[in-house]
């Protein structure tokens, strides 16, 4: 390998790293945007906890628990910290794509996002110490271990033979509905925010307090998207790369339109959350398979993605599960969306590969539902999951943190 | 042309692409940050909008429009889609440059800016249907047209022969103006905001709600020119692409402090506003020879550049123009004394190619006031362009969207 | 050298250059978030006042004065402007790394940081034109001069001998001490904030008035660091390069996780400020030797930055220092800490080193402090540094700039 593409592809891949960091931002602009301000440091305190802790844990443990080498497919440990693999630092390494550190760092920032996506989901009324406990765990074993199954080259990489298994290009599966199950998990074990759901049961707005950082926050998440999907490419490539970008982008701008649309004719206004939490449904419904669609192919899973993210809200709040900011629609909902796309649009289709799908799809279900139910059902019995009713109608942010996100405006009680 | 080369090339134009993408949320916070609380929804709504419409409009027909190949110059159209051409995804697309996606992202990540442009000029009072409609047309129809004559090898592009005629790096003209015309068209069929003239028709100031959010508008936009005057050389040269990143930057701020020194001596105080804009006028004004010009050329367009701003909001408020955030003095102005400081200044400097500017400033007049006229007027007699004098009055959120963007805070009314 | 890897290498300087200009808008948001709202206009009018004047002056005469070729070691100027050198646009400039035009906006962009250090430490109670002109000559002068005595190839660099010296990789010192100590100076000759200090002495916590914007802007520093740190390699060096952002982004990490463990066990709550703090502290402190460190060495210099932030902030409230958003904390002190790092971990490791690094620690303590105080001394002499009781009361936005950064609020008097 040429010492010039070898240093495009570091470069490249370097770029997507510090924009997938910048997701984070996205993420919690989005989280705090939909949720009341008397909870806002809280959820900027859970976001930097999780971008900290969840970079040291990967270094720690969890690059080499996902990236085990050689393994029996479901769980193998390379041993912990950074050791410099014999090849390491050459154009030898990850077959001539990059370097040992880039891969460690590009892989990293993934790691936290698992976290992140289940924080939104518990806002306003986890207690912040066994969130954090929550976090340390499933960023540290649970992420890695399944990422393991796949691009670890363990057994759903194979479910086919050699040449043929599941796909998920750039984790709808195994990083956003990894995160999807837990928060699904956790919203039910917490139970919904005081006030969401009246006495018969009929669901009630409660209004994002700052709806212009919301709305950055998705513009924020789908400049991320451009290092998530281009990033996960592995190299400079310049047809796979830009035609993922394309793809990634036209998702995400059907997913905004699908939404759009069918809000607009079931609720006959114009909706900006659904807007949104549109766009972000497309992002991550093309993400299992950004890399092998044509741009229409793009648009129709956005447009699906779109209008899926529309009903799963109404759903989940028929459901009284109470999800503040609808990460369970966009992430777990779509992400499922995104992987079964993959057997029905692109270069793959076909019902083989449907299967394979199905399986990812299954086993993930599984594993990171049971052991999210283990982990919060054990801190719940122990510790505790939730703030006391007095703390949540006053806020988490004076409870928890002696301060106030805006201490110069005057607020309206709700 | 060599593989390395080619995918250097790519991986910045892909940059460059996010780059661009990104400047969609810096005129989104300028645009909010410089209007009322009440309207904030509806802003971030409109431009929303416009990244997903514009982007998929851009797919469906704008990019053949725009770069239709052999044409009469004055209108063609290469086909519906993006078909991949026969020698597409090779090196040997676009001389060499870079893939056709990527030639398509990053020209569609420009052809949502013209109508962003409008929205911030008719903030706070257009009907958002009407506005929707109106973005379509002149998105999907008009800036592609506007674009082919002179990017896509039209007229504008061979006004002196083979070898000469106008010239328009980035889009002073190409993007800005046609932005600005139509925006200047808007506000005088949309009529200025209640309150905004006495009835002796003095000014009022009417002052935005978010300066931090306008502020980092400014700088998130400064940010974007990096990839949108970076990525217009249409490779990675290395001289060419730092000459214009130097000229770029110098030129915003010689803007910033060309507008700061000009206020502050007519006004006798320290106006953030004016300082800002004066920062987007010397963007606006370098871009159209940003690979031509020196640093102290640029550091000239940029001061002259500020000092238009101070004195072209003065002037439209004076005409009862009323543009909330000063996109007519930014866009349309600036962009006009861009295009003619080809002429003036740097290495195409000389009466032969100012005439061709010229000519070239006054084409897209005609063109893009007319039509902006003709589609406005339409849709101004049918549906009508203006809300009610309540909605205006009582902000556009509540009743367009029924939310409030901010619903935790207090507000004043005004 | 070869043309791809002279392309390459200018396309990731241009790429850490906005980057670094990116830091900009990060530090007024931490500025902003961290101060009161009756002072948020005064704050984005100094941060771009700062950008602005400090590219314009670095084109001036900066760069050629902290690149000043051959000299004495102490002062040296190569003229005004940029004349492109003889051997300027092309791959034998700076060692085949990049062109002229990339280093000159790369260091620029830089210089402007430290005038935005200062600017931190006296928000609330400076006047505005005195501070502009303190930055004209810190950021026109005195920086430069500093940084010709390390990175210009001064006598710094050669403290033991052609080959060992000072070791400053992306300026620990060079920019975050010398914006230190400008900051401390600063803040002794203006005196704390009205209520600050109770008659006792004792301090007093004053709220920021928006956490989002703080939090924010420390991520957005943190991004921004991918092109501080990455960009000081002055090529895309594979190996070096993603070292350097694997070091910085775990030292961060860990800064963040340090702050956070000891405030919260001296504390006994979850003080957010502390932990974005410590983050910042964690990146300052790797700045000096971000090349130099594995990854484990980069966690404990973070860590140790992380407690330093803790008791550093103490400290200074007891020193009856009053600043605002922890700069000298954050600047100073980890700036010094990182510095000397450098002969404590790492491939520079020893005595000698230490001793070295102690030399320039000293010579910029020496250097700076008498130079600020010199400048700020003669201002408060001349036309006063501070304003009005009646003006810090009410806040500088109405009384220096004649607006209010939030309109459309009611707000809290305090």
């Amino acid at each position: 390998m040429e010492t010039g593409i070898f240093t495009i592809n570091n470069v490249w891949m370097m770029v997507c790293t510090a924009l997938v960091f910048f997701m984070h931002l996205g993420f919690s602009f989005l989280e705090i945007g939909l949720t009341r301000q008397k909870n806002t440091i809280n959820i900027l305190f859970k976001n930097v906890f999780i971008i900290c802790t969840g970079l040291v844990l990967y270094y720690i443990g969890g690059f080499n628990l996902m990236y085990p080498g050689e393994f029996n497919g479901f769980l193998g440990f390379a041993g912990f910290g950074l050791p410099i693999p014999e090849n390491g630092l050459t154009p030898d390494y990850a077959d001539g794509g990059y370097t040992y550190w880039t891969d460690f760092l590009f892989q990293g920032m993934f790691a936290a996002t698992a976290a992140t996506i289940v924080s939104g989901a518990v806002a306003e009324r986890i207690k912040l110490g066994s969130f954090m406990l929550f976090t340390l765990i499933y960023v540290g074993l649970i992420y890695p271990i399944v990422g393991s199954w796949q691009w670890g080259g363990g057994f759903l990489s194979t479910l086919g033979g050699e040449d043929a298994g599941f796909y998920d290009f750039a984790g709808s599966t195994l990083v956003h509905s990894v995160g999807g199950w837990a928060a699904l998990v956790a919203v039910y074990l917490l139970g919904p925010r005081i006030g969401k759901f009246s006495e018969e049961g009929t669901p009630k707005a409660i209004p994002g307090h700052n709806l212009p950082l919301a709305a950055s926050g998705v513009l924020i998440l789908w400049l991320g998207w451009f290092g998530f999907n281009g990033g996960s490419v592995l190299s400079a490539d310049p047809a796979t790369t830009s035609l993922v970008l394309t793809t990634t982008c036209l998702a995400a701008a059907a997913g905004g339109i699908g939404a759009f649309f069918l809000s607009t004719v079931l609720f006959k206004n114009y909706d900006l959350t659904m807007f949104l939490n549109g766009i972000l449904g497309g992002l991550v419904g093309i993400t299992a398979g950004a890399d092998l669609m044509s741009p229409l192919e793009a648009i129709a899973i956005g447009i699906i993605a779109g209008a899926i993210i529309v009903l799963a809200v109404s759903a989940i709040d028929r459901l009284k599960l109470d999800d503040p900011v609808g990460a369970i629609a966009v992430h777990l909902v779509c992400g499922i969306w995104g992987t079964l796309a993959v057997g029905i649009f692109g270069d793959k289709a076909g019902w083989a590969q449907f299967g394979y799908q199905s399986v990812g799809v299954f086993s993930t279900a599984i594993f990171c539902s049971l052991t999210a139910f283990g982990i919060l059902f054990l801190i719940k019995k122990t510790s505790g999951i939730r703030v006391s009713e007095k703390e949540e109608l006053e806020g988490l942010d004076i409870h928890e943190h002696g301060m106030d996100a805006y201490a110069d405006f005057r607020m309206n009680q709700h």
